[in-house]
């Protein structure tokens, strides 16, 4: 497939893709037949650009990591916002990646309605969205004949998302456990190490794994919201926010981890949904002391971790990173390379 | 797709799927519009039985667990050989699980060359022909416009074939490093609880994990075989059972494990494999002793794991079952899913 690719926001992770996509052009045309223009980009920031016949993205990139806008592009057509970009552009395919709040969605969520209803395929790294209405969107995609991709949402590159509908395909999920964020990951990593919480916390943030106000992570808010979502895509259930037990690692003394040390153990803070026998899911985010021969207990660092439950494998278990700018920007490769395979056939 | 099913020996692995195919049948209809007929059974032992409307499954299964011959029932062509049977009856799809030398790959070869040659898929758990000659035969299916599927041939169900080439597509994978035997990592999570390795052989044996002759589980070659299979077919090399440095666990003493229980380490029997500058790849099996960091020193009892080293993603590692009859019969259902996508598209 040669795709016509549109940005709506072009912040790091945008920037991650293009990247990966300018290193690997021929490897993917090789490889995979997987081709691609890059026709418009679209950011409330930065401003907007759109020429149908493609734009030079060594110069956009130049642009933005001189902090200039897009209008000293040379050519093209200036100003377009983002409904424009999605609607009024040749693009086939929108990706989305604006700042969005997500509790609400927003913006995103109007983007993604925006370019389905255009019949234009949307790969997205907004959680927002996918936390909101994921069933619905993705119905909404397939009775417009277009993909709605979000592999991302999740645990960035890892493709957790991707391995429950393909690779496992044929088995059934009844829930899973994992270690769904980073930052606390790191904290807890520190912390048996002998580091106290509240310096863990600090190296976390000079590091860039925590904000600089830190209660998402910590509080297990940001673990919260991946539950959410993999009970609804992957279990095919339909919580919200509210109904997930949470509690978060700041109770966790260097007491607490030290004395599971001594025992074997390690605290993790798992995130977790398991089908229950009369069809509802019970899911929790809450520190647990696992044994050191649970797969998750040797997942250390910032690194994530995600076991399914399956009923002909069993567990199966996958790790690898949740964050970090090209990784994110990966995951929308990993969509883009879905839409290809079901379009190259 | 509907496929029209024949079994090339019936053992362990073939009842296996076959009972899950007959388990499954409206839910895979259902989910992924895969649909199945099984026409013919050729088994060197059990005899050969053939109808192009289809078999009663139950009967076949219930006579096959009373020991008696496929010739027992009561309608169909009985007696064709295993070549007639791929190219003479209207199965479109072939289940190659005969009992074969993994030195020579017969007779699977032979069967998974007649199967492509007549223009049939082949799906076979049969690790011989993967190890000889992996690459012609996938070439071979290509030309035929055929598929051949072998995802059981590495860890059984747990799917890190179907892994690397579609979940990680678009990372450029450099190496790999796993547990790739079940019973030689039994052994070591018993030894660590303080068993002698005599001890620890024998309940192996006793649990079916390890067979009268432990040679090919503890001297390595089984997981030596994975290696080259991996090697090959995921690193793209042309690598044969003498190009990987081996040596088994057999050395490994009760005073190793305990001095590295206290040190906070872990023995693993680890294969691995990492292309060099040189394009060149350097493979063995070797025993290690991981840190507890280390995702793998995590993996305990019979289960297995593979880590692979990724361009975007670094390590992705994925943890699950690697041998069980149900679990093998499972890996064949994953080839059939991947040939069911490309033809639904």
């Amino acid at each position: 497939m040669h795709f016509k690719l549109a940005f709506i926001g072009f912040g790091v992770v945008g920037q991650g893709l293009t990247e990966i996509l300018m290193e690997k052009k021929d490897w993917l045309a090789k490889k995979y037949d997987f081709h691609y223009t890059i026709v418009a980009i679209s950011d409330i920031m930065k401003g907007s650009i759109y020429d149908k016949n493609g734009l030079d993205m060594a110069k956009i990139l130049d642009l933005v990591k001189k902090g200039k806008k897009l209008d000293g592009y040379p050519t093209g057509v200036k100003g377009m916002d983002s409904l424009a970009t999605i609607s009024k552009t040749n693009a086939d395919t929108i990706i989305e990646v604006t700042f969005t709040d997500v509790k609400t969605g927003e913006p995103a969520l109007t983007h993604i309605k925006a370019a389905l209803d255009a019949g234009k395929n949307v790969v997205s790294t907004n959680k927002g969205p996918v936390v909101k209405q994921a069933v619905e969107l993705v119905d909404m995609a397939a009775a417009n004949n277009a993909h709605y991709g979000f592999e991302g949402v999740v645990l960035a590159g890892t493709p957790v998302l991707n391995l429950a509908k393909y690779t496992l395909a044929g088995n059934k999920i009844s829930g899973f456990k994992g270690i769904l964020n980073g930052t606390t990951n790191y904290i807890l990593t520190r912390m048996e190490e002998g580091m106290s919480y509240d310096d863990a916390l600090k190296k976390a943030q000079e590091l860039g794994y925590a904000e600089a106000d830190p209660t998402g992570d910590v509080e297990g808010l940001d673990a919260l919201g991946k539950v959410v979502i993999l009970s609804n895509v992957v279990l095919g259930k339909n919580l919200s926010w509210e109904n997930v037990e949470r509690k978060g690692i700041t109770e966790i003394t260097g007491e607490d981890v030290m004395k599971a040390k001594a025992e074997g153990k390690r605290w993790k803070l798992i995130g977790s949904a398991e089908i229950q026998p009369d069809g509802s899911v019970k899911a929790k985010v809450w520190p647990e002391k696992l044994s050191l021969s649970d797969p998750l207990a040797g997942v250390c660092e910032a690194i994530n971790a995600l076991t399914y439950h399956t009923d002909e494998l069993g567990s199966i278990t996958i790790i690898g990173p949740g964050a970090g700018r090209r990784e994110t920007g990966f995951s929308l490769l990993i969509d883009l390379l879905e839409i290809n395979r079901k379009s190259n056939g």
